[in-house]
């Protein structure tokens, strides 16, 4: 069993979704998201976001965390703001111990999609798919289940390669 | 008297400056860089730079953080490294309680040298003649001294605009 906790940075809105993996299983256990107010300032908006993900982290202690790798982005505007954003909730992973793992948007779709051309609501449809879920879940939520869901997959491959039904924990392959 | 932090973000490079404020007068405390590993992971060096920033404030206690507000980068992928650094400064700061204060680029370069179209070694000169220091400071810590001259500038300005020679100490107006 191992607790995985995916996040999708933003300066408004920080998607979070934490789901269990044994072996090739998969269980939601929860997700939602950081917004910041409008009205604050950076530094209150970065702080909210720090403060949220270290919230997430203490409550579900996940072994594991996955985030988007980031190559390309609209405008330096917009990629100064993600990268604000993304750069608080990965010291918030790393202050805590969490090993952090990257994963490129292309990727994440591909896993949950089979392409990595899928649409946002491609990947809200096929991540309520992969974990039963109810509804569609929010679309920051959304992304971060996809990018935990990826992560599953990337590890689970990696270790039938390796010859194991092995799984990770706290960064270290168990039988 | 009120001890000022200037912080001059950077993925490799992080300068950092510290300098006491006494009404116009201004005494240099210290500077330097935090350089992170080159082979480092993304979240290793985000880390660097948090607990530096972290330690640089516990061991001075600065009253304010001055930091420079960005509106162009090079590219976008320059800025979103940009962004990862800048953003886990602040959140050093904002975690301790420090009051965050953004200036312009042109604006500490203005404070300065005179003019905002000033080049790096033009700062690294006028930092260490207004400070009287004995020789240039290194690039980089050079701008977070600027960056702390310029926050002192403007709020001795203010006070002096509104009338008295008050100076700030934790955010509060001190007479």
């Amino acid at each position: 069993m191992t607790l995985i906790l995916g996040i999708d940075p933003g300066s408004r809105v920080t998607g979070y979704g934490v789901i269990n993996a044994a072996g090739s299983r998969q269980e939601y256990v929860t997700s939602g998201c950081i917004r910041t107010a409008d009205k604050a300032t950076l530094p209150q908006k970065l702080e909210e976001i720090f403060s949220g993900v270290t919230e997430i982290i203490a409550e579900h202690e996940p072994d594991e965390f996955a985030i988007e790798k980031i190559f390309m982005a609209r405008s330096a505007e917009s990629a100064l703001k993600l990268g604000h954003a993304r750069g608080v909730a990965i010291v918030a992973g790393v202050n805590q111990g969490v090993p952090i793992y990257e994963y490129e948007a292309r990727k994440v779709k591909q896993a949950v999609v089979g392409t990595g051309a899928a649409t946002k609501s491609q990947v809200q449809h096929m991540v309520k798919v992969l974990l039963n879920l109810p509804s569609d879940p929010q679309q920051d939520a959304a992304d971060a289940l996809a990018i935990a869901l990826c992560h599953i997959n990337t590890q689970f491959t990696l270790s039938r390669i390796q010859g194991h039904g092995r799984t990770f924990r706290r960064g270290r392959l168990v039988e």
